[in-house]
Formats: C-alpha cells, structure tokens, sequence
C-alpha cells in the first residue's frame, strides 16, 4: 500500500451549518492529546507498576494512589478520595481442573481454568466427579434428573455471526452469571463454563457470577477455547470424570476508594458533568483494555482541557471508580454522595468497554436531548465518531441516572478484538493501540466540551 | 464491562427503503464468512508457510504456488496463472548502521536499520561519512553547500495529529522515495530516512524509493524511531561519523505471475468485476496485513459466494497481483492483457490498507455512479461500513481504470494501528485480528454482491 490517502469526506447528510469556533476549538482539543497525550504513558505505569487490582486487593490500594497521584500531576484543580466499602473475594491460589479419567480409565489431561468472580472454593481436596456436559439451558432442563452430584459442564458458544460482539456477550453470559446455581438447584456438585470469547488461544476468561441463595453455593470455573471443544469431545463419546481444585473466598468486606479530581466550573460551579471509568480490574491480568483504557481516558480528557486552558462553566468530575468487575459497589457510592448532598448532574459520561478506535457514543436520555447530541455530529466526526444513538452509560454512572434521571453515555469504540482479552490473562498494556486509545480521548473531550458549553 | 451491549442504531438518515431480499442475502454472506470463514486460516498458510514474498524470490514463486491451489481449493469455476516481468531486488545480506564517532572520539553504536527497496547496496566495504541531520527538504535546500561526501538524515515526523494517518504518510513519504536523488544532487554519498510510522517500538520500516536517473544512485536506509531520535540528538550536539553498509542489488527482470480465479458470469460471462490484492510483499516481514488481508479477503470473498451458491450475473475475477511493493508490474500487466482483448471491465476493487475492521469503500467513478452505490448503505451498514465516499481504488487496480475508466474501488479498513507494522518485521500474522479480518471480506462481498446484481 502506498498511494495517497485521502481524508475522510464528510457525507453529504453531515453538510449542517456548524460553529466554526467549536470546529476549531475541537481541533486544538485533538492536537493536544494525539501529540501531546499522556494517556498511554499512564496506562503503562497502571498496567506495570500496579498490575491486576480486584477492590480489595492491595494493588487496588496502590491503583488509589496512583490515581490520586496521576490526578494532582496532570492539572486537577482539586483531588479527593471516597470511601466505600467493596468486597473482598480472593482467588486464594492456583485453579486446576484436570480430565482424571475417561470412559473409566485412569487419564491425566490438565486443563486451563480460572474460578469465576465471586465464586467459593472447592476446598483443597477438591471436588471429583463425572462431567456432565450441556449445550444450553434447555439441554439442562432435559436432563436435570441426571445432574446429581455431577459436575455441569456448559458449552453454549460465543456466536461468530453477530457483528456486535457485546450481543454475543450479553447472550452467553447468563451461562456464567447464574449457570452454577441453575445446576446446583439439581443437585450439580460443581460448574464449568465455556469462556465468554472467540479467541483463537486458550486462554479461560474470568468474570463475575452470582449465587442464587436458595440453592448450594458450588465452584464454578471457565475454561479456554481449546480446552472446552477437547472436553465437550469427550464428553460426547465416552464417560468423563475430572477434579476440579479452587481455592476462592470471599474475606471481610473492606474500605475502597473512589479517586476524584475536578475542574471547578466558573458559572455553575454546582453542576457536574462525570465522566469515569473504574480502577479495578481482575487479578489474573494487567486490566489494560478492562478498564485501564477508561482510567487514563478519563484522566486524559482532564489534562487535555486543562493544558489548552479550558475553563469549563460547570464543575467536571473525573471518576475513577472502585469496583465495577464484581460489586459496582464505587458507582453507588458516588450516587449515594451525590444524593446526600441534594448535587445537580448535569450529565455523565463512562469509557468501559475498552481503549480501542472510537466509533461514537451511546446515550440514555430523553429524544429531545438526543436530537441536540446529534446535531453535533459534524464536529465529532473528523475523529472518527459515526454514531451517536439511543442506547448507552455504564455500569459505574448507572446509579447516577437512577438516581436523579442524568442523562447518560457510553464511549462505543471498535471492539471486535476486545472479547480476545476481557477479563484474560491477555488483557495486558501490548495489547492497546496508542492512536487508538488517544482517539478515544479525543472524543470524549469533544464532547464533554460540547455538552458544557450548550448543555443539554 | 459486563452490561448489555445495544445493536448498532440505523441513524435516521439510513431509512431508506431497501430490499428486503437483498438485506437476507447479504446476511447470509455474513453468516457463512463470520461462522465458517478460512481467510484467517489462509493467512496463517501464507504468511507461516511462505513468509516474506518479493516479487521475483523463491518465496514469491511458492506463493504464486499457494494462491493457485488455494483459489481452487476455494471452488473457482478456473484459475490460471497470468504471467509478467517483475523487477527482482534483494537485500543481500544485513543492513549495518553504526555511529562510529562522536565529536572526533570513537564510539560504537549499532542503530538497527533496513535498505529502502530498489536501494543499491553500499558495497562490502560501506560508506564511512560525516552526517547532516536535516528536519525536511528545506532545510536541505539551505545547507546544500554542506552537503558533499555527507550522510544526509532526515528526520521528518510521522504528524501524530493527522486524524487519518494515511495522511501522514503521504507527507513524510517523499522523504523515503525520493529522498537519495534530492541528496545526491548536491553530493550525498547516502541517506538515512526516519521511518514512516509512529510505533512505540525500534523497527525500521522499509519500502519502496525510486532514483532520479539525473543524479549518482546512493544508498539508502530507514532507521527505527529510537533511533532515529538518537542520532538527531548526537547531531544536534556535536559532529557524527557514521558507517553503512547495505548489500542490496537488482538481478534481472525475472518471471512472476498474478494469480487469476474466475466465478463465471451465468448472464454477462465477458463482463468483468475484479476482485483483487496483491501477493508480494516485503522480504523482512510476514506481509500479513500488507496484503495478506487483501488476498485472504479475495479468496474468502470467491469461497463465500461459491458456498452459498451465489450465481453471479458477470464473471467476478479474483486476483492476486504480483509485484504492488517496488514495481506494480502486475497490475500493469493485468490492464494490459485486458486491453489486448477489448475485455469490458465494469468495476474493480482492491484490499490493499490492512485486516482491520472495515469501515467502508472510496470510489472513483461518476457522482451518478457514487449516488447510487451511496444509496446502499443501509445493506452494509450493519456490517460496519459507514463511509462510501469519492475517492479511493488501489495501485493494483489503477491501470485497469486508466486504461478503460472502469470504475474503482477501496477497501477502508480503520488503520490506525496500520503504520505501527507497515513494512516492519512486525507485520506477522499475530498482528492480524481474526474478527477483523474477516469482517473485511464480508463488506466486501456485501458491495460485490449488489454491483453484480444492480450493475453501475
């Protein structure tokens, strides 16, 4: 490839009558974060200095510092921590499932596992018992009169066909979520899941579940790709027994921290605008993509507005919150805060669903105020924004919108590679684009301009 | 990230009616690609199984080779070989750069670097030389007094702020391409160039450069980014010695072949639509993304129709040009041979800007043709396209439009990560998501599909 590319050309339905101060406001806002951005320099000290960081976790009590740190140096007018309690759930050790015997013959296949977020141990013994494996939920139902004292196994697949991954994510999900206590309900002792991915490694894919409290708490662990179509093959031909060690549980709850920094606002400085991401990742990876990316872009799109010397009218908070992977319990308590103090939110803006390009925004708000959004297309779309649809937040500013109807969006960026990684060991800092993740924060910062400026 | 994700919106602009039937089978193109798709596993063929390919290496001969069975192998109705002259360079041995003095005193330090293509070599015992650091060609243009017996290196920067970074090459790729002519008329005994790229990393990027017959040929080498702010550092500071060696030549024009596959026109068989990227690449890399992508997105393009049983109304050819890298041969021999037998070519596309995630096409072709092929974008906008704008094609398929003004068009995959590994050891096909991939072929056999159908 060599020939001259040529810029985007804006579609003809974009050819509205704009702020030519805006266009170039924006623009100024761009050429400070791609050349001077510090976005990918912050991620990689979060990301290798810090590491993993579960709420809870002594590296999440250094991720508070770093942020609070990062804040101070990169231009906050104030920084502050809010407290919370998280909880404090522990892998405890190495997860083995192994393959111990097939079709009654002794077999030692070891197969990459990982317990799943909020899961309870199987004890140092361990649980061994005969596999059972399941397409889907319908298939359990099916067969539940054989489940007991079995291990289920569910193998529903991440569908390739959908051009939106998160929609694959979002229907197999429920397998990881509440498959194990829809199996203890018949008697299972244990629970594997197929990861949520189409990943070409083997790599198992971590995430939280939730226990139904009506029924027995059992282990439940993923498993990689390759592990999973070898087990469902074995399964399908001959009798298959495996054991199964975890060693999760859940300690005392535990103090976290929220890490917020601010650019006071000069007309109303009692109305916020947020934008956040959250500082806790899982324990087994760097939490690069999930949700480093979000943290620095939040921090990003803060020290950008303030090096070109933006002067927001209303207050802009910049949230890192606590703990997103397996409570949400930082989102409540910003809203709970927020409540108590009777504060006005204007609006609020999260990047979690990683640091790739940016294609535009989803907003949850009402169509009125989605029509003025749209309006602004013309100035968002040099930097790669092409949606901005009805849909959208996050799980950190949900309790937000709850609370007092904030009008809320999410950054949408390009994530066909980010199932790969979430929640894997693979989510690691070489694993984000620098472009890509600058361009995010590009976007983000536009329009949190956008949005102070003419509200909503 | 663990909500829902929302189905991509149609924006209000896209409402248009459209067939429904089209819409279904478009689908079903996608289905078949996203669920039973082997351009990934091509790719892994070609880039693990033949490697860097050089129109006239052995390498070049095993991929013609490959493609030939592959296309066959994918269900062409025919394929056959389409031979031409390819200019024949080979490196010949590592390229050396060392700094060998600082200021008068000796030193040694090695800077990784790779002979620009179609470069003569420097000859065994290599060029020892004073070097003048020049930020672009005006600085040139005023030092060229200074220049005789000296290394020129310019330094010129990859703009980070361009939004589009195709952009940015375009800019600093005069440096690379005519930089030796523009020193060695003044006297330079060789060049060094800054690589074309932004990529955190040292990799030297090669590519292709042409010598003004007017001036001595010298030669000439790209330098990795930390190195290159190295020895502009050492040369703002003090006077810098350094020695080249660089063992490249050409051999004689040799033999290459575009590979050719055919799905034959059941209507219009002597009507033509061509499907194409091209086969060679550098000999340092993979050539993964440039342009494996482009030929696994053609054959996956031929497999997916052939699969579904697509009867396409012309003859849609597939092909695999042999030599875009330093010469373009191959397509020129392609428009020739067209020519040559009055073929009419209604419309060609080319993959040839990376594997990434696809986010449209650019057409040269009327505004009446572009109105029209604008009016499908509600069929492939929920495959990601969002941009059919003016403007685009491909060097392989140039002259088949300039030959008979057949209407062109590019594959716009977002490449912001494109130049991170364009002409480095870093385009392997571990930098080739699959999803991505082969979400390429799917919107490319989307537009096929409807130009075959509704014709221009």
């Amino acid at each position: 490839m060599k020939k001259l590319y040529l810029l985007f050309l804006l579609a003809p339905f974009m050819a509205g009558a704009q702020s030519n101060t805006d266009s170039i406001f924006i623009k100024k806002i761009s050429d400070e974060i791609m050349a001077n951005g510090k976005a990918y320099d912050l991620l990689h000290q979060l990301t290798k200095q810090v590491g993993g960081r579960l709420a809870g976790s002594p590296q999440f009590a250094k991720a508070v510092q770093w942020g609070k740190v990062s804040m101070e140096a990169m231009g906050a007018d104030r920084v502050y921590l809010q407290e919370c309690m998280v909880p404090h759930w522990v892998r405890g050790g190495q997860d083995k499932v192994t393959v111990v015997e097939i079709n009654k013959k002794k077999e030692q296949i070891k197969l990459d596992a990982l317990a799943l977020g909020n899961s309870i141990g199987s004890g140092p013994k361990g649980v061994t018992a005969d596999v059972i494996a399941v397409a889907n939920y319908d298939e359990l139902e099916k067969r539940k009169d054989e489940i007991k004292g079995k291990i289920v196994f569910y193998n529903y697949p991440f569908n390739p066909t959908y051009i939106v991954p998160g929609r694959a994510y979002g229907e197999s999900g429920v397998y990881r979520r509440s498959g194990a206590s829809r199996a203890a309900k018949y008697g299972a002792v244990a629970v594997l899941v197929r990861s949520l991915t189409e990943a070409t490694d083997n790599n198992p894919h971590t995430g939280a579940m939730v226990y139904d409290e009506q029924y027995p708490k059992i282990p439940a662990a993923a498993l990689g790709l390759k592990d999973a179509d070898l087990l469902w093959e074995k399964c399908k031909a001959s009798p298959v027994k495996i054991s199964l060690v975890t060693n999760a549980h859940f300690q005392p709850d535990t103090i976290g921290h929220n890490v917020i920094g601010e650019l006071i606002g000069t007309e109303f400085p009692d109305q916020y605008i947020t934008v956040g991401g959250h500082l806790d990742s899982w324990d087994v990876n760097e939490g690069a993509h999930d949700d480093g990316a979000g943290v620095v872009h939040t921090i990003e799109v803060m020290r950008a507005l303030k090096a070109i010397g933006y002067k927001p009218k209303h207050t802009i908070r910049f949230v890192l919150f606590a703990n997103e992977e397996n409570g949400g319990r930082g989102g409540q308590k910003y809203a709970a805060e927020a409540k108590a103090k009777n504060e006005k939110h204007i609006f609020a803006l999260e990047s979690d669903e990683g640091g790739f390009t940016p294609r535009g925004f989803g907003f949850t708000m009402s169509a009125e105020q989605l029509i003025k959004v749209q309006a602004w297309m013309p100035l968002l779309h040099p930097y790669g924004t092409s949606d901005l649809s009805a849909g959208g937040g996050g799980s950190d500013i949900g309790p937000l919108g709850q609370t007092f109807k904030t009008p809320l969006s999410g950054l949408i960026p390009d994530n066909q590679r980010y199932f790969d990684i979430h929640h894997a060991r693979t989510d690691v800092f070489e694993a984000v684009n620098k472009r890509e993740l600058l361009l995010g924060a590009v976007n983000m910062a536009g329009l949190i301009y956008l949005i102070d400026k003419y509200g909503l």
